[in-house]
């Protein structure tokens, strides 16, 4: 009943948006609409992935959630590219790691701390995941230091950029086969109480492939639709491009993993809520980033590896107070709260600019 | 006879500092008998307060505690504020955080690792100490990063500085809530050697609650009379505002917590020093400095939250060294000596400004 | 066998290299000589250090290791000193802390843990040395911020430099106490598989001793050596000092160092590879850099301790990175992999600038 009725939803906006695109409506209900539909259809696609994880087992099943977990935000990013909106991407892409490491961790672990009084998840993850992004910090950090104290060309900043770019997908793919294959049982989740439940597929294997497929295009679709308004709606609101890529974008294109990852931590599950979490701003910053490093390589324009210097200390202290939470691997309402205060900061700070 | 002696001590030097100060005494003079009287009056008011904290229950009695511990270093800040010294106040506010985190704390750890080998203390408490510490470290980094590298206007500073403010206060408020109400026995200390002394109060129900007013009104009078003498005192010696206050004005108002976190460590209640240590600083963090700005506000001239690149860095490398010290719940004399180094780094580089 | 080959290749490359000197043959050549002979010479000064540790006994045979171990760094600084070459001596510094932090680290957790699915090491060793990393940072960095961020004199710089260097010495003392008198088995190593083996030395007591002064006589001359051909080899590959000074001097000054490392990784003595690995880094930082600081004081010429943003950035990212991956005192193959990605990055940053 519930899934039917979300099944019409995403429908009707779909269409709506669409119609409101082409037909060149109001850009303000267009925004709306549109990041209505956005968010359904990351809905959508995460419940395809999540049916096509089942029939794929365990193993290639954890690879398609980490590719197509973040498939909206590449999608997004991919058309700003195309417009040249360099900045609001790199904006976007800082949202994304701090709207996960913050908002996302930080309501999750809040439900659940208030639920229940200390939730536990593995902690050789913790530490793995802490010194993940400690190293995506520095990949970060380093070239935006040089270009910013030494003159070099800005041949050499997109040198340097693609040779980390590429050291970073590199990482990725090694940690893929160090958390998949070589050291699966080590990250393993620890068991809490009420952990015991089994679920099975909604749909049939095929049509689950075929979901998956539909969900993609439409995600395509909405994304640029969405981004086609966002100037308009940047300039009627007055809001900086920073902003709006920051939050209202990263909020949008994170809508599926914030309610799967609060949902799953007040089903005392919320191992599954950090590695949503904290595992998505990683892919974000070790693997995404990078890719559109690439893509605009061969669309002829390089983007660089550079974030401003607001963009970089947002994503560092988020990446402090994250790795200081998670890192006993045991969370409560309060540390929740911390990281909530913290997003806040930055989003005021982010608005005042 | 100990108490009665510390008893007239503080009689004598309260009254020869009025003296000193009503009848414009030498300045140097004033200093130095304004100084010593609110070491004991300090100490006074510490004493008062633990003895209400005794009839009001362990829950009330922390409160009081958290409340009181620092009324002297707010009262001398109030006093500054109004001569419009914001620069003194914010560097009194470095110097008793950077003071609480590296003289405290490591000469107690110091002087409890002399004694016995390795002290344990609760980890949980460790770990939500340091994750307090980076959000504190944030609040105050943001904005000022904010203000150095874009141009906002002076009335942004102010909005930006009382949002903070006020999410740091609700934090704290928070804080409370967490550690004395909902997870209060989560936090609990550790048991070590020699920790089975119960203490009985010295004062009646009545006395106590009347001391601590007496001690409180104290507080503030030689706190004013202390900081009247500063300013002829910098100029006399030569020293820098900054060096004063955080280092001068800091000693001085912390007095009374110095002694008794060293005295608890030497008694193996490592756990209650690093309380008094790191809680007193969390404190001014998250409380007394954001109660400071929202003062200004109603005295009609808003202090922003923007310390000079000095005093963050100063701030920023005192959390690090404490957080990195204090979070496996466990030290040793080393330990203490190394805050003790990174407190004199920072003393010779202020002192040399 | 083995060892008669390399005592052969040893005298043949100091033979060669010292004509390559004296006869003023081709620069290139004579720095491709010098090279080889420091590694060589650095691997005889190693096994004779160990050899007299092995008589010493364990204590005394700690520190000798200690001060020896880095003796072929400390000559080739002091003969860099010696022609004026300050920026050179600070990149080679900065090269063999971050080389050992990173290369020597990274390669000896990513050999170990290939063959060792998990490898633990003493957790409280593991926090000791990160807190002290953390205060050979701020040693580091307070001065330089003074500097940058204020306008003091080269006599006040100098003075900061001698103080802070003579407190790094005596936090260094007391670390050797600590670490090798008062808390000996508090910090002793834990047993992993394979851990039972006991050598003997390879010669007798009196040999030990001669070959340890040959040793260091054999260091100071080919160093010196090195040294002389370092600004023609510059010149002609158009290396900036900071690349050569902070990767080839320093990877060749650490030869001795990185075979030894990966070796005791590969046998399961991960904790031995962590204490060469992070220790000599540390004796770097808090040892070798200050005693530069008094050499250069008493040849009458003050090196501060004022390093380049670079490399303290440098030195910041390996010790945030090498804390965040040792401090669980348990590695694994993919937490070498980040330390070498890091170390990747900043060499090509560093070859870029």
């Amino acid at each position: 009943m519930k899934k039917n009725l979300s099944t019409i939803l995403l429908i009707i906006f779909f269409v709506f948006s669409a119609i409101a695109h082409y037909a060149h409506l109001n850009p303000i209900l267009q925004f709306i609409v549109s990041a209505i539909a956005v968010v359904l259809v990351a809905g959508f696609l995460g419940r395809a992935t999540e049916n096509v994880a089942h029939y794929a087992g365990q193993r290639l099943g954890g690879f398609l959630n980490a590719t197509f977990g973040n498939a909206a935000e590449l999608i997004i990013a991919i058309m700003l590219l195309r417009e040249g909106l360099y900045d609001m991407v790199k904006a976007s892409l800082t949202g994304s790691i701090i709207g996960n490491l913050l908002l996302v961790l930080g309501l999750s672990i809040f439900a659940g701390g208030v639920k229940f009084k200390v939730q536990n998840f593995n902690v050789s993850l913790a530490g793995m995941n802490g010194s993940l992004m400690i190293v995506a910090v520095i990949a970060l950090f380093v070239p935006a230091l040089f270009l910013n104290t030494h003159s070099i060309t800005s041949t050499e900043v997109d040198t340097l950029s693609l040779i980390v770019a590429g050291l970073l997908i590199l990482a990725y793919i090694a940690w893929l086969i160090f958390s998949m294959f070589t050291h699966k049982t080590y990250l393993a989740d620890v068991t809490n109480e009420g952990d015991d439940e089994h679920e099975s597929p909604e749909w049939s294997k095929g049509r689950s492939i075929l979901y998956l497929i539909i969900a993609t295009v439409m995600t395509a679709f909405v994304s640029e639709w969405l981004v086609g308004t966002l100037e308009t709606f940047t300039e009627d609101f007055g809001f900086s491009e920073l902003f709006v890529g920051a939050f209202v974008v990263a909020i949008i294109g994170n809508a599926a993993e914030h309610s799967a990852a609060i949902m799953l931590a007040m089903k005392n599950k919320i191992g599954a809520s950090v590695e949503i979490a904290v595992g998505s701003s990683l892919q974000i910053a070790l693997f995404v980033a990078p890719v559109l490093i690439f893509v605009s390589f061969f669309l002829g324009n390089t983007m660089d590896i550079v974030f401003t210097t607001l963009e970089l200390v947002a994503i560092m202290v988020s990446v402090f107070i994250a790795k200081s939470i998670i890192q006993d691997g045991s969370t409560n309402w309060y540390e929740g709260t911390l990281l909530l205060v913290v997003y806040i900061i930055l989003g005021v700070s982010f608005y005042l600019v």
